[in-house]
């Protein structure tokens, strides 16, 4: 692509993150250059496993990088472009859909509103690490960029599997539905030309919850994954017993489970099978008491098969999905409407913690919502109460930039340590690569 | 005014607040000087119309500067000064007020407790700008400086009319009572000779709590303001309409509310009907739980109207206003004596947010209590989640030192992100641009 | 000790916490150099002042550095090493503990895992400045600093008053149990040799709740300490107003308290008698309602009590002690599971500070747990809303450098504002100085 006199550049810079003072710069530079191309680690990607087996091309610019994106679908929306025109499917509407073209012209426009933005600084390096664009979007170029990348994404080059290697991606975890069957990822595994680790995650947010609708579904669905009768609660926790140990021998090492609250009490069996039943008549028979009873007695019965079989427990509690009904049911979920709420963690974990805290071989990932902004994941620092974020990824084409940033913003605080006599040089590269590597692996068990 | 030999310099250096790393300096100040004289829109101020409709000059310089600064009065409080003594009128006391001269001895006497606060930066800006003082309040020169400011404050220069505009405010936004008849603002919209804006604000906290002793009266004066019998629920939801109407009229573009939780959920109209029948029985009748009730299906009801009628809706959840009950008996609201309260928005606002979330046109500017630490104005930066401070500005004169306060802020943290590489230095001025000018603007619909 | 060719050198470094900015951190070191070598007032100190009073030697460097310090525990404990096998004694173990030297070999095969942590950073300038050691713990040099450390033990420059003298400590106040006799403090206040002060602090959690199965004992032991009845609650209030007297005869300035929240509503005398009643008939007769509220009217009590005899009130709502049940009932309190709760102060101190705020002399001292991370105590910063750390330190031997590295965070924290033309050189040094002595001597009345 050859540049318009007035086309803004795009080019990030190579030190950017860091801090402006020189002697932090150079410091940063340092633990950054020492973990800048180590593999990528994802224990808590989104992607489905599918792509990446079938390794079909992808569909278009769009479908690839805006509509799927609920970052940048949440900004454009907040900037009052409808949902509608960024091509999601509108179940109150026509049911036309946008093309491609028009979405990315949508994009340009809006461009600026990004400025200053993680979404932004995420989209610039993959738009130039990935796709080699050297413009900032804008109405005058949207078209050739547009033809730029529809023609990259046809090239063997940008095949799912093609862009797994170049990411230098080592693991990646997927999130999958209780029942799901694992094909594609068996298919993975099988594979002698596909050298990298694409694991499941068991996430059965659904089965918690006995006020909702579809629990009953699902708690049906599952019985008739693992061939066991879940009318009794005691059949429900052998069902997920059984499926847990599928996605093991799938690969898996976690669990993932978003909840309203981090409430952990146990019940009796005697309670937990009267309010199962009560439940499996319909939510109309069910007290809410019962139903949050329920689901903080669920959250115990986790901890405590994660005791017995193994797989890492991530928890995710204080997050609101889908908070806007009108948009979720015109648009369907993953539209940037997940909020934070304000919770407590240290009371309602207490009877997990007290039973299974100190149980060997037990993790426990903690992702609090208000710490969550856009969906992060957060890690505790080895130096401290700062969070480090690891950015979770819908989408596999933005992985390294999310991972590039992260490494760029630990260095950059690892330099602010150094620079302050607070840490030897040689410490912070040691702790970057422990951020890297070491702390991943050992966390995820991989 | 001369100095003396032991005074301490007051002279405001030109890259206050900005970062001392001599690269970001350079980007701050250009982002600040982007900006600098641009004007002010004051969109949530606390000045009275009527001051500048009648341009009388103010009467003494502790009466404009000390006493009816709730930031002043906390920081004086705090460090042992009586209220009394700083010219609140004391209910218990035996009436007499210290003089004008007596309170600047006193403010003189703490000056040094005020040191590195925000309460000091603005105040040492104001005394050298607005009134050209150059040296430190002390005891030494309190009598002097005390004699030069009230001199000031005789001249012409020094009039309501004139500072607006020595000051450069293009919008000004007072707060205003539901049954106010706005004639300052309807004289100073029909006067020629004043270019200024200033326009009323919808305030009706009172209304909202059907538990609180002065209900019955607000509801009834505004019944009589509307000329509508409010004896029902649909008589004051009518009333209310028509003095939103009233306000538009008279040039309001938004209403702004305090609410001490953000529950919006609505009740039938039976529902709603039979609490105000009871309450206006008075406060003995009411159950806690109706006037609740009552009080979230109002903060419904004012979105519903603000959809109809375009006026932008803002809202202070979570502040506990004169928390000190002794305080309020014998001085009076305003003192400095409000506290922020923890406070949820994501459930409680759902209701709300799902009727009218996404109706065209409406506004909804949250000002949390807890980001409001000395009633600041959160705005949401376009580069984050970092708050964007304006300042209110219970006083006139101190507008000026909070808007270039809040642009210097806004420079330097720009700036950092330009020196840090995520915003170019083209991007910087114009986001600087659109935080001062563009997007009050529109936010505020002006 | 010569280091050997391996060893890390431990040099803590002249400007460490400083910015790295050459004008900010010239500006730092002028603000410490003021006050580094100032006394220190440790008003929160965890000392048993028997220890000074006795003037013993330590008995080996696990058991005064490692095995009490819940910080070092915490740290070890969560890398996977059991707290038997850093010497607390296992109730559900043999007996057997391990010995000192083993204790220093498993810290110092950890010492990675405290990089970047104040933990470390307190540990690396006591072992440099008040040992002498050079090198960073490791296994190669574990047996030469163990003995190195045991050695200077058995002197007489190590013994506590000795050191107590060359940490300049002007004032030490200790935490006591209502019914101490003090006998410690009684002896140091009368030996003519000693001329610091340690005096005793009023700590009577147990008394506040009565749902504690010690309650009673505790009810009992202090109505025999007072020579006072406590079987009705005008017996306790009345036994515990004499214990405060009798602490006050002793030195002591304070009370320190610490609730789970912040409540505090008063009670009818008729309420609060026919709860203490009721309480006294054991846990199982009462109802939580009663025990919340019994607790809630203590802390009114409380209030009352310091504004009658002048004790300054400290208090730290929101803090779950000794979290892990399993680990309390293996190994006892302070081992580093102390957690944060949210809470709230607003509302629930309303009563207490309606009553009481405003009355002379009374010093309320607030310690909220979620700033309290890592068991900080929290001064108001007269310079914002930024909290200024005061360690408390379990560890006599820790107290220099936890106050030397508050002094260093001030330092700079002010030359920030001096190099944002905030606040003057001048200025910020008078602050660090109203920090380091005027403000703790005029808030614990000393």
């Amino acid at each position: 692509m050859t540049r318009t006199s007035t086309a803004t550049p795009l080019a990030p810079h190579p030190d950017r993150l860091f801090a402006a003072d020189p002697a932090a710069r150079t410091v940063a530079r340092t633990v950054y250059q020492a973990v800048a191309d180590a593999p990528i680690i994802s224990p808590h990607g989104h992607v489905d496993a599918a792509l990446i087996a079938d390794d079909q091309p992808f569909a278009d610019p769009a479908s690839l990088l805006v509509t799927p994106d609920h970052y940048v679908l949440r900004l454009l929306h907040a900037n009052g472009v409808g949902l509608d025109e960024l091509g999601r499917p509108d179940r109150s509407g026509d049911g036309s859909v946008p093309d491609g073209r028009q979405i990315w012209h949508r994009l340009a426009a809006h461009w600026d509103d990004f400025a200053g933005t993680p979404v932004r600084y995420w989209f610039e390096t993959e738009l130039h690490d990935v796709f080699g664009l050297t413009e900032q979007p804008s109405a005058e170029n949207a078209d050739a960029q547009y033809d730029h990348l529809a023609e990259l994404l046809t090239t063997p080059a940008f095949r799912p599997r093609a862009l797994f290697d170049t990411f230098r991606i080592e693991v990646l975890a997927t999130t999958d539905d209780p029942t799901a069957d694992l094909a594609a990822h068996a298919r993975l595994a099988a594979d002698p030309s596909f050298r990298g680790r694409v694991l499941p995650t068991f996430r059965a947010d659904a089965v918690f919850d006995p006020s909702r609708p579809d629990w009953r579904h699902v708690v049906t669905s599952i019985g008739q994954a693992a061939g066991i009768d879940t009318g009794t609660h005691a059949g429900l926790l052998a069902a997920l017993r059984a499926r847990r140990r599928y996605f093991i021998e799938h690969g898996a090492t976690a669990t993932d489970t978003g909840v309203l609250d981090a409430g952990s009490t146990p019940l009796s069996t005697a309670a937990r099978e009267r309010i199962h039943t009560t439940a499996l008549l319909g939510p109309a028979s069910l007290t809410e008491a019962d139903a949050v009873a329920y689901r903080h007695d669920m959250l115990y019965r986790w901890a405590e098969m994660s005791v017995e079989d193994g797989l890492v427990m991530q928890l995710h509690p204080g997050v609101h999905r889908n908070h806007h009904r009108p948009t979720l049911e015109r648009f369907g979920p993953d539209t940037g409407h997940d909020l934070p709420a304000v919770g407590s963690f240290t009371e309602p974990l207490r009877p997990l913690l007290e039973a299974f805290g100190t149980a060997p071989g037990f993790h426990l990932g903690l992702l609090p919502g208000r710490l969550r902004r856009s969906a992060v994941v957060v890690h505790r620092h080895p130096g401290g109460d700062r969070p480090v974020p690891r950015r979770g990824h819908r989408l596999g084409v933005v992985i390294p930039a999310r991972h590039d940033m992260a490494r760029r913003a630990d260095a950059a605080y690892l330099a602010s340590l150094v620079v302050s006599h607070q840490l030897s040089e040689e410490d912070a590269v040691r702790t970057a690569h422990r951020i890297v590597s070491d702390i991943p692996r050992a966390t995820f068990k991989l």
